[in-house]
This record gives C-alpha cells, sequence and structure tokens, in this order.
C-alpha cells in the first residue's frame, strides 16, 4: 500500500510524523510512504530509506490559514500536495495532522466526493468507559445538514464499524435530546422515522450524556451539533485534569499522596484518550482521506497511519459506494 | 415575597425540597410559602408552620409522563397547581424539581409568555473554572430557533446577569464551532451579524471548548445545541469520576492514597456542581418559574428559592419586558 502523508501538519510536525510512520514502516511490510513537507527537516529524521520517498516542498498551510482560501492561493503546500498524490493515484490514502477545515476543503476539490454521497462526513472514533469508542459523524465537515446526509452517515458509519472495527452488526444511534421518537428538531425527527423503516440495527435516539457509556457504535447528526459535543467532551475533561492537578499540588501532603497515584491517573487520561483510534476519516470521498490529530505524538499518527492502511485493505470506500448504491430511494428532503 | 413550591418534584421530595425552604424561611423574614403536595407527607415535616401554607393534592406528574399530555390531563397535579398559584396571583413565583418538560409547558400554558417575547428560554447557569459560572440558554425550550430568538435570549440573559449576579457588562458569546465571523450553521451566521449591531456587549463566537474557562458570562444557542452540550459537559464530567472511582479503588495502596485525597476530590466535584447557582430560569413568562435539578438536595433547592426570591425583588420580569421593548426593530428571518 501507498500512503501520501502530509509532513508538516500538527503540533509535533514533522518529528512525530516521521516518527509515527517509521514505526508503521517496520509493522507493515507492504507500506511504502510518500512524506511531503521540507526536504532539509525530514531528511535528519529519517533513520532508514527504504520503502519511503520525499516530495520536497516549503509552502505550509497553517492553523490560522482559513480553509477555503489556503486550499486554493497554497496549491503546493504540503496538505494539498498530500492529497493530490491520491487524486493522482500516486498513492492510495492520504493522511494529515494539519487544519481540518483546509483538509476537508482539499478533500473535497481535490480527491472529491463518492458518486452517489450528498455530503462527506468528518467521523472520529471517541472513547467510552469499557474502552470499545464509538464513531461520531458528522463533528463538522456539514453544517446546515438534512435528514439524506444523516441517513447516508448511517451507512458510512455501519460499514465502517464492520469493516475496520470487526463490529457485526454495529448499533446506530440518532444524537438527540431524548429517547423518545418524537423528541428534538425538525431533522432529528426526519431521520427517526426513515432509520426506522431501514435494514440498520437501529437503536433510536442516543443522548449526550450516554455517549461515554456506549450506547452506540455509531452515533450520527449534524456537523454543528458533532462539533459542538466532540468539543464539550474534550473541553470538560481538559478542564477537569486542570482542576484536578491545581488541587493535588496544592500541599505537601497532597503532593505525595498524588504521586503514589500518578499510574492510575495516567490510565485514566489514556482511557480518555481518543487518538489510541486513529484520526478522524473523511467518509464519502473517493478514496481514505484521514485527519489525524492536531496533538498527534507518535504513537497517535501510528494509529491513524494503521486506520489508514486497514481502510484501504478492508475496501471500505467500495463498500460504501456499494451500500450507498443499494439504499432505499429516498422520499424528498423537507425544505 | 410569596412563593409557591411544588413539594413533589425530584428524586428527594418531598424531604429535601420542606428542608430547603425551610432553610429559606429561617434566613428571610419576609418570604411565604406555599407548598403544593400531599399533606400528610409534607406536614410532617414541616418544623414550624409560621409562614407557611399547604395546598393539597395527591396527583403527581412523573419524570416518565409525557410533559404536554401530562398537563393536559393531570390538571390537580402538584406541579401544575404550583404554577397555577402565580397565574392567579397568589404566588409571585413558582418552583419545581419535577419533570422539565412538563414545567415548560406549564409554564406557557399556564403562565404565559410575556409579551414580546416568542419563545422562552431555559437557562441554567453552568460552572466555570473560576467559579463565576456562565448562563446558557436556551437549553431545551424551543428546538427549531430562529435568529429573532436568540436575540431575545441575549437581552433576557443581559438582565438577569446584570440583575441577579450583579454583573456590570455582561459578555454575550454565541455557541459556535469557531471564533471567526462567518462560522457554522445560517442560523449563526444571521445571529451573529446582528448582535455585532447590538448594544449588547457581544464578544463574538464562542466554541464548546472554551465554556468551563469562562470565555463569556452569557452563551445563547438554539434549544437543540444547549441541551447537547449541557448533557455532554454532565456525561462527561460523571463518566470520569466514574472512572477515576474505579482506579483509585483497585488496590490497598491506591485506596490510601485516595482517602488522604478525599477532601481534595470533594472540592473538585463541588467546583463542578451547579446546583450551588440555583435551578434554571425559564425566561420570557410573566412571572419568574424555576427548574430547579431533579437530584436537588436540601442546599442545591435552597439556592434556587434564593435564585427565585432575587428574581423578584430585583424585577428581572419587567426589566425583561422593558428590554425587549425598547429592542431594535429585527429584520424578517430568514426561512
Amino acid at each position: 500500500m501507498r500512503l501520501a502523508v502530509d509532513a508538516m501538519g500538527g503540533d509535533h510536525a514533522p518529528e512525530s510524523i516521521v516518527k509515527g510512520c517509521e514505526k508503521a514502516l517496520e509493522v507493515y511490510e507492504d507500506l511504502h510512504i510518500i512524506f511531503v513537507g521540507d526536504k532539509e527537516k525530514i531528511t535528519p529524521l529519517l533513520t532508514k530509506n527504504e520503502r519511503v520517498e520525499i516530495i520536497h516542498t516549503d509552502v505550509v498551510i497553517t492553523g490560522e490559514d482559513s480553509p477555503v482560501r489556503a486550499v486554493r492561493r497554497k496549491k503546493n503546500s504540503s496538505l494539498v500536495l498530500t492529497v493530490q498524490q491520491v487524486k493522482e493515484g500516486q498513492a492510495d490514502a492520504a493522511i494529515s495532522a494539519g487544519n481540518t477545515g483546509a483538509l476537508m476543503t482539499a478533500g473535497l476539490l481535490v480527491v472529491g466526493r463518492m458518486k452517489g454521497i450528498e455530503r462527506p462526513a468528518l467521523s472520529p472514533m471517541l472513547p467510552t468507559k469499557n474502552g470499545d469508542g464509538f464513531l461520531l459523524l458528522d463533528v463538522g465537515a456539514n453544517m446546515d445538514a438534512k435528514p439524506s446526509h444523516l441517513i447516508q452517515y448511517a451507512y458510512m458509519g455501519d460499514v465502517y464499524m464492520k469493516k475496520v472495527r470487526g463490529i457485526d452488526n454495529p448499533r446506530i444511534g440518532l444524537l438527540n435530546v431524548g429517547s423518545e421518537a418524537g423528541k428534538g428538531t425538525d431533522l432529528t425527527k426526519h431521520v427517526f422515522a426513515r432509520l426506522s423503516e431501514s435494514s440498520l440495527n437501529f437503536v433510536g435516539n442516543v443522548e449526550a450524556r450516554e455517549l461515554l457509556d456506549g450506547a452506540a457504535d455509531v452515533v450520527i447528526c449534524d456537523g454543528f451539533s458533532g462539533n459542538l459535543v466532540l468539543k464539550s467532551i474534550e473541553g470538560t475533561a481538559l478542564s477537569l485534569f486542570s482542576i484536578l492537578k491545581d488541587e493535588l499540588t496544592s500541599s505537601l501532603k497532597n503532593k505525595l499522596a498524588a504521586g503514589v497515584l500518578k499510574p492510575s491517573f495516567k490510565k485514566v487520561k489514556e482511557k480518555m484518550d481518543y487518538s489510541e483510534y486513529g484520526g478522524a476519516g473523511l467518509f464519502g470521498l473517493q478514496a481514505p482521506v484521514i485527519k489525524a490529530h492536531g496533538s498527534s505524538d507518535e504513537q497517535a499518527f501510528f494509529s491513524a497511519v494503521k486506520q489508514a492502511k486497514t481502510m484501504y485493505e478492508q475496501n471500505v470506500t467500495e463498500t460504501i459506494k456499494k451500500a450507498v448504491e443499494l439504499m432505499p430511494a429516498q422520499e424528498e428532503d423537507y425544505s
């Protein structure tokens, strides 16, 4: 498999990116990596050169760049060139830990939507208490979503969880403000009715409070809601850890006791760390494009590579395409 | 001040309700409480009978009741009769810790909307790291909100924070998925533009991740989004505490160290406990109606009584009415 990697994206680029990829090269003997980025910065980090090539560019899209403008103007940026490799058939999949909006834009404009898919979805795995995790889609690719978009998310999530996470009959949940059928917005009411008639394993509405309990394997929602939920979970966890840290270092006695518990705190943090599950897939494009977390370390980037490899080998893109073709004809969306 | 109290609503009714009210009666000498509920259960809990009366009913709306149906059919329930006291001028404000949906419905159908307000908003105070807290509205009264609704929320929140929380020039934020003006849905883009031209202290978009950092004093959003964020924060905090508890009691060594830190963990929990800030106000009704948290203990219910009293004394309802009358004429909503 040939994988294009944006070596310059994310908080710890290019070090963590290159190291994570080298780890993957050791594990997967059929993996070939195309690094895109500053050759002078990448080369010294490489410990071997087999199954590796570098496409040089010193143009970078930063986190502050406006996504659409950046993709249009910085056509030679590492991010755009990485995605370009897939479009041109030089690579089977692409990964970047850079600007999320720019990667979504490049995915859409350069790789393009899969035939039949109305809107791609940004789809991360989030942690659950029992460690299984769940797929949340969409978390921000598509703000004003229509029922038909969410129905397609459900089918795409179903394929992903079967093929990549090995779950037989994934439980599909609809993010909502209550468990009853009549709850929520016009959007959720329409989607609830349609999913109830589908062949998917639809388990009904799922409340935000139950997400980390593992109420469903796939949770679908509009991109605005998904982004709010994702960031609320992240923000609350970070705030709690920060308050906890302040309290536990407020006296010598506390520091000593907290020292004993350090391995336990680390375990708790790891349980909440969704980078273990890989990055967020951009589902609905013509080839796998993965957004690795911006703060990816070596291990997190390795997970993203593993995810891209599994998506490619399990033929996720083709399977989604077939699933969407077989979807029952949809009623007109409400306007 | 005369306060109507649903004595039968919430997980710890009527004990915590009655005890919280008795505490308030001690502190506020001008407070008169009308308990609505089962006289036989309430009377034995009362330690004195001054400034207290009981309206007897043995009909109760439960958490499982469907809100609209329950309010229509159980006209003699403690919840409906409590709200009725306000409508009939027997009480200046009403509180219930019962079924949230039923209380919103009763507020709307029995007390009625304030003239000029299109949609009331359910508005809890949520915790921030520094302890100041912020007001989030709406968290579920109005699912498919229009721009004009959110603008009214902003004016109502502004009045509340000034009058009840004593903040001079409250910072008004718009819940969104990014900080730039063009972010989000059609709804948020419209609201952003209108608030930018208003006389309010609009601080722009606020991301869900920044909420607990105290990015704004008032955060406005549609009821669907607000409910998701509220429940994501609650769910994440509960999950983290539960994972933490499992880890910290997994060995004798851990248990001993955790024992030393018990007071610190308690402090952290208290920081995340928003019942200290009172209940959630139903803003935009013709009189103060407060939803106390369903799990309210004595102290939390006391906070809700204090909040109702301050809202009444500070004339919040009248001030909101005036603020809404003075609002600049609004453009037509997009459809």
